[in-house]
C-alpha cells in the first residue's frame, strides 16, 4: 500500500505520548514515593492480607480489561489489530494520567503521595470508562482522537464522580451509574458531536465475519468470568463482599439464559444474532453494580439481570436503529444498549431496594446514610446521582466530540476505517474479503 | 440460506427456557435468601476469610468451564459458535437447575434455604456433568435436546451423588467417580440411544482444521492449568489441600509428557495427532481426582498420570473404532477415553491405596471411614461406588437419549449437522470450506 | 504428503522421553514423599495460609508459561501446533529435569526429599530458562534437538543461579539476570554453533500473516497481564511484595506506551509493527525484576520501563539485522531484544539502586547483603552476577549448539522448517498459503 502522503498525523501521535509520559516522569519524580517499610512485624502480616485479599481480584480485572475487553472488540474482522492494541494503549494512558489527576485532586494538600495497589485500582476504574466510550466510535476514529478523548474524559469523570459518590453519598459500590451510565453518554455524546448529522452508510469492512464473531465471543465469555471481581472489589470485606459476588453471579447467569431466549423470540427464523450474544450475556453485570452489596434478596438479582438482557436484546434490535435514523447517532459497539439502558436500569433497581428496606438492613454502609431523612432521602439521592452521570457525561461528551474535529486529529478518512493497514505494517494483505480493497487504498492514499 | 419452514422447534428452544426461567425466579421468590449478616466482627473476619479462600478456586472453575471447555470443543471448524454457546447456556440452565433440586432436596426440611458460594459451586460441579455428556453427541444434537438432556440428567446426578457419596461413604474429592464416570456413561447412553444401530458417516463438516484444532488446544491448555483448582477445591483446607494440587500438577505433568510418546508411537509415521493432545495431556487429571488428597507417595500420582494417558491415547486409537464398528456407539469428542477410562483407572488406583494404607494414615477425612471394618471394607465401598455410577448412568442415558427422539425436539437432519448457521445469524458464509455447501443447505432446507 | 523415508528420527523422540519418564518413576519412587501431614491444628492453618498466598501466584504463571507464551510463538502461521505443543512439552520435561537435578544436588544428603509447591515453583523457573532459549531456533529445530538443549540448559542454569544467588549474594528476586540474561546467550550461543556462519535466507513460511500476529499479540497480553506474579511470588510478603507487584505494574505500563512511541518514530511511514508490540510492552517486566522489591522509588520503575522498552525496539530495529549480517546470528523471536538487552539494563539498574540507597533501607534481605563492605561491595556482586550470567551462558550455549549438530538428532531440512505438518498429523493441507507447498514437501520427503 502506497504511504499516505500527509505524514504530520503520524507524528503526532508519538509526539503526544512521548511529551505526556515525560511529564509524567516529572510528577512521579517529584510528588510519589511508596509508603516507608513498616518495622513492626504486626504491620508486616497486615499489608501482606491486604495484597492477598485485594491482588486477586486486580488481576482479574486486569484480565477483563485487557484481554477480555480487547477480545470483544475485535469483532471487525479487519480492525482486530487496532481494536486490541487502542484498547490496550488507552489503558494504560488513561491509568496514567487518572494517576496524576488523583494525586493532584486528593492528595495534593497531604504533601507526598504515597502509592499503593488501591490507589492503581482506582485509576484503572477511571480508566474503564475511556474504554467503554471508545466503544461508539470504534473503528472510525485515529488513535490521537481517542487520547484527546481520554484526556478530556478522565477529569471529568473524576470530577463526576467526586459529585456523585462524595457529595449525594450515591451507593454504587459496582460502578454501575459512576462508570457505565458515565461512560455511554459520554461516548454517545462524542459520537453525536463528531459525526454530526450524517447517518454513517454501512462499511463493507464493518460486517463481522464468523470467524471475528467467534474470537469477540471468546472476550465475552472472559468478561463474563471475571465480572464478579470487578463488582465485589471494593466491597467491605466479609458478607458486603460475599453477598456482592453471588448476587453478580445469579445476575450474570440470569441473563446469560435470557439472552438466548430474547434473541431468539426477536429474530425472525428464530436464530441467535452473534451481537446479542456478545452483549446481552454481560448486562446483568453492568445493572447489578449499584445494588450488588446491598441486603437484596437473590430472586432481585436473578430478575434485574433477566431484565436488563432483554432490555440489552431490544435495545440491539429497535433502539439502535431508531436512533441511527431518527438523531443520526452512530453507536458502533451498541455501548447505550450494554451499559445505558442496563446502568439506568440498576440505577432505578437501587431506588427501590433503598425504598424497600428496612432503615437499619438496607444498605451495607450504614456510615454513608445520612442520620435524618432516611430511605426516601437516600432513594432520591440515588435518582439524582443517576441525573448528574446523565447530564454531565453528555454535555461534555458533545464538547469533546466537537473538539475532535479539529483536522489536525486526523480522522480517517471514510473508506480506510476499520482498517488495520492504516495503523500498522502488516506484512501480508492477502487476507482482505474484498480482493479490490488494497488498491482501492491505494488510489485513495495517493489522492489525499 | 432460506428458513427451514417448520418454525415449531425455533420457538420450543425460547419457551422451554423462558418458562424455566420464570419457575426459577418463582422459587428463589419464594424459599431462597441470604445468611442473616452477623454483627460481631469476628465472624465477618470468618466470611472474609472463606470468601477469599474459596473465591480464587471458583474463578478457576470457572474459567475451566466457560473458556476452557467451550474451546476445546470447538474443534468442529463450522460449529464453533454452536460449541461455545451450547456450552455456555447448558452450564447456566443445569447449574441453576442443580441449585433448585438441591434446594428441594437437601435444604427443604430447614425452611429457608440460605444461599452461599459453597451451594453455587457444588451445583456448578452437577452442571459439569452435563457439559460432559454433551461431548458424546456434540453437533448432531439440537439445543432442545440438549437442554432435555441436562434436565434429566441433573436429578439423576445428585442422586447417584448422594448414594455414592453419603450412603456408600466412598472419598472422590475430586469427582473421578462420581462426575467423570458418572457423565460418560450418561453421554454414551444416550448417544446409543439416540442413533440406535445406524452408524454415523463421517460428516463433511466434522474433520477439524488446522485453525480449528489449534483452537481447541488451546482450551486443552486453560483446562490443563487451572484443572488443580477443580480437584483441589473441596479438600480439608491445609496439608490435604496443599497434597491434592502436587498430585494433580504431577498427575498432569506426566500426563503431558507420556501423551507425546503414546501418540508418537502409535501413529504408523511418528506424527502426533492433534485429538490425541487435547485429550491425553488432560486424562491424569480426570483419573487422580479420586486419590489427590490420600496420602498416596508422589511417584503413584506420576505414574496415574502416565498409564491414563496411555489409556486415553491406546482408546482414541483402538476402542473408538471398535466401539463404532461393533456396536455402533457414537462418541463425537471421544468421551469415553478422556473420562470413561481415565476415570476406572483412578477409581482402581484408590481401591490400591486404601488397601495399600496404614489404616490411620491412608485418607485425609477419617471421620469419613466406617470405624468397623477398616480398608477392606472402605476399599469395596470406591469399587461398589463404580459400579453404582457406571450402572445408574448407562441405565438414565439409555432412557433419556430414547426420550430425545421424541420428533417434536427436532433433531437436525443429517446435512446440516455440525453447522452453525442452523442456529445462528451468521452474516458470512463465504468462509465455508465447500463452496455449494450453502446451496445444498438451501436445497435441504426447502425440501423439508 | 508423503512419510519421509528415514523413520529414524521419528522414533527417537518417544525412546527418549519414554526413557525419561521411566528413569523420572524410578528417582520419585525411591526418594521422594510429601511431608508427613501435621497432627496440630495450628501447623494446619499454617500450610491452608501458605497454599493460600503462594497458589494463585503459581497458577498465574502457569497461565503465562502454558497459555501466554505459547500463543506469543505462534507469530509463525504455519508453525501454531508446533509452538504450543513443543513450549508445553519443553515446559514438563524441563520441569521434571529440574526436581530430579534440585533434588540430587540440594536435598540429597538430608535423605527422603520432602516435595511442595514450593520446590515445584523452583522447578517451574529453571525451566523458563528453556523456553526463552528456544526462541533463538523455533521453527529450525526438531522436538529432539530441544530436548536435549533442555537437557544440556537445566543443570547449567542451577549451577549458574547457585553461584550467582548462593555464592555472591546477587539480589534478583524477578530473575532478571538469573533467568532472563542466562537464558538469551544460552540461546544466542545455540543459535550461533548450531547454524554457524550460514546465514539464514527468509524462509517463504517465516513471514507472519495478520492473523498470526493477532493470536501473538494476545498472547503477550496474556504475559502482560500476569507478570507481576512472576516477579513477585518470592518475595517476602508484606511491603517487599507489594513494592515488587506495584513496580512491576509501572514499569510496564510505562513500556507499553513508550513501545508505540519507539515503533512509531522507527518506521518510515508511522505504522506500529507487530514484532514491536509483541515484545516491547513485555520489555519493562524484565528489566524491573531485579530491582522490584528494592526501596526505589516509583519512578525509577516508570523509567526504566520506558528504557527497556526503547532498547528493546530499537534492538528490534537495528541490532538484530546488524548481528545477522555481521555476525550470521540467527535470533528468530529476537530474544536478544526482549530479554538480553533489558536484562542488562535491569542489572545495571540494580547496581545503581545500591549504591544509591543508603545501606539500612536499600534492600528488602538485609540478611542477605555482607555485613562488611557495604554498598560498593554488593552493587560489585550484581555486577559479577551478570558477567557470570553472560559468560556461562554463552559458553554454555555454544558447546550445546555443537552437541546438537548431531546427525541423529534429525534438524529439519530447510524447506520443511515453520511446518507443522513435519511433526503433526493435521487432516487439512488445504489452507497453505502456497498451493504448491505440500506437493514440494512431498518431492523433498521423497529424494531425502
Amino acid at each position: 500500500m502506497a504511504v499516505p502522503p500527509s505524514t504530520y498525523p503520524r507524528r503526532l501521535l508519538p509526539l503526544f505520548l512521548g511529551l505526556f509520559q515525560g511529564a509524567l516522569l516529572l510528577f512521579f519524580a517529584l510528588f510519589v514515593t511508596y509508603a516507608e517499610p513498616s518495622a513492626q512485624e504486626e504491620d508486616t502480616n497486615l499489608v501482606a492480607n491486604q495484597v492477598y485479599s485485594t491482588f486477586p481480584f486486580f488481576q482479574d480485572i486486569q484480565v477483563m480489561l485487557v484481554v477480555g475487553l480487547g477480545l470483544l472488540l475485535t469483532f471487525l474482522p479487519r480492525y482486530g489489530f487496532s481494536a486490541l492494541t487502542h484498547n490496550f494503549l488507552l489503558l494504560h494512558f488513561s491509568m496514567q494520567w487518572a494517576l496524576v489527576l488523583q494525586g493532584l485532586l486528593h492528595h495534593f494538600h497531604h504533601g507526598q503521595i504515597h502509592l499503593d495497589l488501591h490507589k492503581l485500582l482506582i485509576s484503572e476504574f477511571a480508566a474503564v470508562t475511556v474504554l467503554i466510550s471508545v466503544g461508539a466510535i470504534l473503528g472510525r476514529a485515529s488513535p490521537c482522537q481517542l487520547l484527546i478523548m481520554a484526556t478530556c474524559e478522565i477529569p471529568i469523570y473524576l470530577a463526576s464522580e467526586w459529585v456523585i459518590v462524595t457529595r449525594l453519598g450515591v451507593l454504587d459500590v459496582g460502578g454501575t451509574i459512576t462508570i457505565h451510565v458515565f461512560s455511554c453518554y459520554f461516548g454517545l455524546g462524542v459520537s453525536k458531536a463528531l459525526f454530526r448529522a450524517t447517518q454513517q452508510p454501512l462499511h463493507p469492512k464493518e460486517t463481522p465475519t464468523t470467524s471475528s464473531d467467534l474470537v469477540s465471543l471468546v472476550g465475552t465469555l472472559i468478561l463474563w468470568v471475571f465480572w464478579p471481581s470487578f463488582v465485589a472489589v471494593l466491597c467491605q470485606p466479609g458478607d458486603a463482599q460475599h453477598r456482592a459476588i453471588l448476587n453478580t453471579l445469579l445476575a450474570m447467569s440470569a441473563s446469560a439464559i435470557t439472552t438466548v431466549v430474547a434473541s431468539s423470540l426477536l429474530e425472525r427464523d428464530g436464530k441467535l444474532s452473534p451481537g446479542h450474544l456478545q452483549n446481552g450475556s454481560l448486562a446483568g453485570g453492568v445493572a447489578i453494580g449499584v445494588v450488588a452489596d446491598m441486603a437484596v434478596p437473590p430472586v432481585a438479582a436473578l430478575a434485574l439481570g433477566s431484565l436488563s438482557a432483554t432490555v440489552c436484546v431490544l435495545g440491539f434490535r429497535f433502539l439502535t436503529p431508531l436512533l441511527g435514523r431518527k438523531l443520526a447517532l452512530h453507536d458502533q459497539c451498541g455501548i447505550h444498549n450494554l451499559h445505558g439502558l442496563p446502568g439506568i436500569l440498576g440505577a432505578a433497581a437501587s431506588v427501590v431496594a433503598i425504598l424497600v428496606a428496612s432503615k437499619d438492613t438496607s444498605v451495607s454502609h450504614p456510615s454513608q446514610l445520612s442520620p435524618a431523612g432516611g430511605n426516601a432521602s437516600e432513594a432520591l439521592c440515588q435518582a439524582a446521582g443517576l441525573a448528574v452521570a446523565i447530564g454531565a457525561s453528555l454535555l461534555a461528551g458533545l464538547l469533546t466530540g466537537a473538539a475532535l474535529r479539529l483536522p489536525c486529529l486526523a480522522r480517517p478518512p471514510e473508506r480506510l476505517c476499520f482498517d488495520d493497514s492504516l495503523y500498522f505494517k502488516l506484512q501480508d494483505q492477502a487476507e482482505s474479503p474484498g480482493p479490490d480493497s488494497s488498491a482501492e487504498e491505494g488510489a485513495l492514499a495517493l489522492k489525499e
